[in-house]
């Protein structure tokens, strides 16, 4: 016997959201039927509302329901400087901090051969283009994440761009703020140690 | 800087659900966002038609799309014994046995003191008015969950309803099949013990 049509539906749609099975699926899809009516139909709009409204910038790659997005038509910040990001999320922890007040670009993925992801496959030909097209740009920050292939999207980045006259930098890597010595792994180490600062 | 609104309020959705936090949530809402269109439309329609259309048949408890369930309509099922179980859940796991051909009775939860769960918080009324309308049921089966607060509710049927006349039963508990003895812990072997079988 099969459940009834309906939750079988659900508990299917639930297994296609990532890193849930079908054990969870179903956990999920009786608490649903449990919910208030309300929350239920909230949570199928936003669905459709977001899968609907958002879309990329064109000139960033943010995720936004305007184009282009409020941080690119934002005149207020600083125009010369661009902080190149992974994902819209890396964006949005950034930006939290409110501390970086240039300009960003989502590369939307990283480099990985071994994954089959070359320079066309992520977002960078739209990069180039934005530096050719606004000379006003002359640091470009890469903030992609501090794994293997973070650093060799770095690296091509840097390699890209330093011949056209760009400034490129990377984010610093070392010990985490509050970390213990003794926890962190033998490549921070080095890392902090090579990027030291003076006191 | 927030995330925009249609994703804000996806991700606000995905926390409501048990186990999401809001790290998880944001995963999942940007994985919806690069998700085919008609699934997130599926997805929507499923949750709303799941909350809409499916009610607990008035009978037995199981959750149904008509009322009665298929299972209480069936005549050719046995019907002289009933099995109680604690959530639909159950009687899935046990109708796709094949094995069991007699009714279901869905508690929709267990005796608990300490959540502040009586016997009027879950579906024990509804059973002794049905065994008071149907005399051909003459054996109960209790198959709430194997531990504490699943044999309390076994004891508390059992001393409600044999002064009735009716022939309580309760699962077997002892080693699960394919299961090392090593490796069972010590109640399951005494019950096992216990509970021994001729051969």
């Amino acid at each position: 016997m099969q459940y009834p049509e309906p939750i079988a539906k659900l508990i299917d749609s639930y297994t296609k959201l990532p890193g849930i099975g079908i054990k969870t699926a179903t956990r999920l899809a009786f608490y649903t039927i449990d919910m208030q009516e309300a929350d239920v139909t909230g949570f199928a709009q936003s669905l459709i509302s977001a899968k609907r409204d958002l879309k990329f910038c064109s000139i960033c790659g943010n995720l936004t329901e305007t184009d282009p997005c409020v941080i690119c038509t934002d005149t207020s910040r600083d125009q010369t400087t661009v902080l190149v990001v992974e994902e819209v999320k890396d964006l949005m922890a950034i930006e939290n901090t409110n501390e970086f007040h240039g300009l960003y670009h989502v590369l939307h993925g990283v480099l990985s051969p071994l994954a089959g992801k070359g320079p066309d496959d992520i977002n960078i030909e739209s990069l180039v283009t934005r530096l050719q097209q606004h000379e006003e740009i002359h640091e470009v920050i890469v903030g992609t994440n501090a794994n293997a292939e973070g650093e060799a999207t770095a690296m091509y980045l840097s390699r890209l761009l330093k011949p056209a006259g760009i400034n490129v930098s990377r984010l610093a890597t070392g010990l985490a703020v509050g970390s213990d010595i003794d926890y962190a792994d033998e490549i921070t180490l080095i890392k902090s140690v090579e990027g030291r600062t003076q006191m």
